[in-house]
């Protein structure tokens, strides 16, 4: 099954191998005319029944697409059948008893990796597009999809084995004690070579935070009006909103797109040290949210705090993490009181979420305090954990060997190193792949992919 | 959204009218070559992107029905993209911006019927496929869709229409008291319709059955072995088993499907009057029940009651619903005992539940009881509720035509009478409708078919 699971006006059932096409012509009956689908040419599409016997199954479109110009690369043939699940369940049933079996998962993709149809960066990009639930996640896994990260990869490693083999030539010749390879133009590559992955690693921060969703803490003193800020970013009453302190006892969580981005905003009770143990609770916890976000937003009510106090609380808050501080509840305070906050931070926001004002003040803020900015011009962001591990492998190796050259170690020594960064990074395009690697890799994805 | 709602592998969007192919062509760009969507032959599949500008939304296969070759009889576009709900989504919405709209329920196929792709009750039985769950229930829908059902009663139409127009022209020669419709023919024609409306009519109560599940009750005294007997059936311990009189009190649903056919197991509460205010209620709806089913099973403990006391429990269950009675737990009772009880029923079954014997024979007895080997010989079994309706409705005006005819009414009166059959015949295949039964009956469907 290649559709979701359910009842839809169709669904779709698709078979991949040598007996693909063979199998489903021996079960398939045009409608009005005769047809032999292993003569039909490929990417063509035929109206028909799917017969067990003389006992027709269903009514269906069978599309047709042939080795090597196929999703997998062998051929395919794609059954669109009327939505039932006791339809589709019995035309796969059918099939497995004419000999067919049930995929595994991702195993279509492991199959077009495995025939060359995609290199293993981008088998991950498809399960990245199955699950991406926003704009800029689904963009950054069209991208590595389309192959542009992989290519760059392999231009990288393509260069590094030239300079590996003619290293690895000079020790067949060591006794003659040849250098083929330029050391400086080695050292040049390395350096190259290290700065594109030092970017390619640091993107990743950014890039996982798309992937699964930019977690946003707000914290503050009870009533200071981090969920009517919530509310007001969100534009419904999800949160509870009252006028008595420490309303907010747990936290709560709400996922919200902003221009193509998501953010999980996460209202936490209040930061105050209290009597009260439920809420106790919800202290600690607002403070372990703060250390697992990729930004925070420190919210007090300045008509009610002083400099001082507002100080004491910026204290207790980590600094690490890149944070905005919102001075709320401007309409309540005096122009004097405004006027004591204007040198606590250079970025301090000044707002009323109450009036549903400056919300868009403060995405902008939230873009430029994350440089999310940066995606449109980047040309490649790193999402996935594995690349990310594999890169900062490579970094490592790459290093050494940069350290190595420096040191003028022997070529042995190099050779070694360098084959150590190239591993890695051919690990990541699938060069370099294990059956567990692909194991683990595949058994993410969906049936049916 | 012509698969179902979630994640899948991929997901298909479907769309139809003569904008279709060419509001796809602007969005589309096929991979490393240049198609126009506008001119390539029907039924072929193309690979490419999706985009919105310079974006890319998706890689996409696209599919290419032309008019009439397609479902609706218009240009329809079918788009496999990457089954994330994000991505789904998105197309969709590219497309609404682009000038396309939601298609409502049912709409496809409200279309396939006004561009005469199929008849009314052809889109009815599309509908049915995609809700059926069990073999039988998808073949009845599979042979209406084929237009057999159809095809016999526009000929039956066609017939009375050919008289209907023979008696109105006799009444523009009124004055001269012609006879074109020969009465003795005409009769012979009511009749064998009225024959033939009365079979589909009669076909009725067991395609809605099987449509809807047949709804099989078990009644019978407090430990007769009810659940143990569901249980056998079930072949899983669903329902709770104990020895205490009265376990299940309230009734329980359990849905198998046996060869094909789906029947609806309802447990229910002991026959017994009780002291217990919860069991009591269990006891009416029990009987309720009963007289909601299809066919019911009375089950009795064979060791535990005499002959009079199960000839009383029969006295209060109904007679006219098709029912099985089943002496249960026969592994304890003596040879005289079993002896007693030969003579209460022509089909009397001894079983013993308990040790999952004799499921069989009463899976037969369900089978001949409700005369489900009928479905293998019988060419058609009207399924559908306003069919029957409509039949219902024509068999009362031929039986007006037949009175008629033998009383030697005028034929200003007869083509009255049989201008009200035509009517209701019509009505079935669509050949007379209205928007309002057209609006009822898509409606129903789901949004994409």
């Amino acid at each position: 099954m290649a559709t979701a699971q359910g009842v839809g006006a169709i669904a779709v059932i698709r078979l991949s191998g040598s007996k693909a096409i063979e199998t489903t012509q021996r079960l398939f009956q045009a409608k009005n005319k005769t047809i032999d689908l292993n003569l039909v040419p490929s990417h063509s599409i035929h109206l028909g029944y799917l017969k067990d016997g003389d006992k027709i199954l269903d009514e269906v479109l069978v599309s047709i697409f042939k080795n090597p110009h196929s999703y997998t690369g062998e051929d395919v043939v794609e059954i669109s059948c009327h939505g039932s699940i006791y339809i589709q369940q019995a035309i796969v049933q059918l099939f497995i008893e004419k000999g067919m079996r049930h995929a595994e998962a991702g195993e279509f993709t492991l199959r077009a990796f495995l025939n060359a149809k995609m290199d293993l960066s981008q088998t991950e990009a498809v399960a990245d597009l199955i699950n991406s639930q926003s704009e800029a996640a689904k963009n950054i896994a069209i991208k590595q999809l389309r192959g542009g990260f992989s290519n760059d990869l392999k231009k990288l490693r393509e260069k590094l084995i030239h300079f590996a083999s003619l290293i690895e030539l000079e020790l067949d010749f060591s006794e003659e004690d040849v250098e083929f390879a330029d050391r400086l133009e080695l050292i040049k590559l390395v350096e190259e070579s290290l700065d594109y992955i030092s970017e390619l690693i640091a993107s990743f921060k950014l890039g996982n935070a798309i992937k699964n969703g930019i977690n946003t803490t707000i914290v503050g003193r009870p009533n200071a009006g981090k969920s009517t800020l919530l509310n007001a970013l969100l534009n419904e009453e999800r949160a509870i909103v009252t006028e008595i302190a420490g309303t907010t006892r747990d936290t709560l969580e709400e996922v919200l797109n902003i221009d193509g981005i998501q953010f999980r905003f996460i209202d936490t009770a209040g930061l105050r040290e209290t009597t009260d143990t439920i809420e106790k609770l919800g202290v600690k916890r607002a403070l372990e949210k703060v250390r697992l976000s990729n930004i925070y937003i420190y919210l007090f009510d300045i008509a009610a705090l002083s400099l001082a106090e507002v100080k004491a609380d910026l204290k207790e808050l980590p600094t690490d993490i890149p944070r905005i501080i919102i001075a709320n509840k401007t309409d309540l305070a005096s122009k004097t009181k405004l006027q004591d906050f204007k040198d606590l931070d250079r970025d301090l926001l000044f707002i009323s979420a109450k009036n549903d004002k400056h919300t868009n003040t403060l995405k902008d803020a939230l873009f430029s305090k994350l440089n999310l900015n940066l995606l449109a011009t980047t040309p490649t962001i790193v999402s996935n954990a594995r690349h990310y591990e594999a890169l900062r492998k490579t970094k490592a190796a790459l290093l050494q060997v940069k350290k190595g050259l420096k040191n003028k170690i022997s070529g042995d020594l190099l050779a070694i190193d360098l084959r150590q960064a190239l591993y890695y990074l051919g690990s990541i395009t699938g060069e370099i792949s294990t059956d567990d690697l692909l194991g683990n890799i595949f058994s993410r994805f969906c049936i049916g992919k």
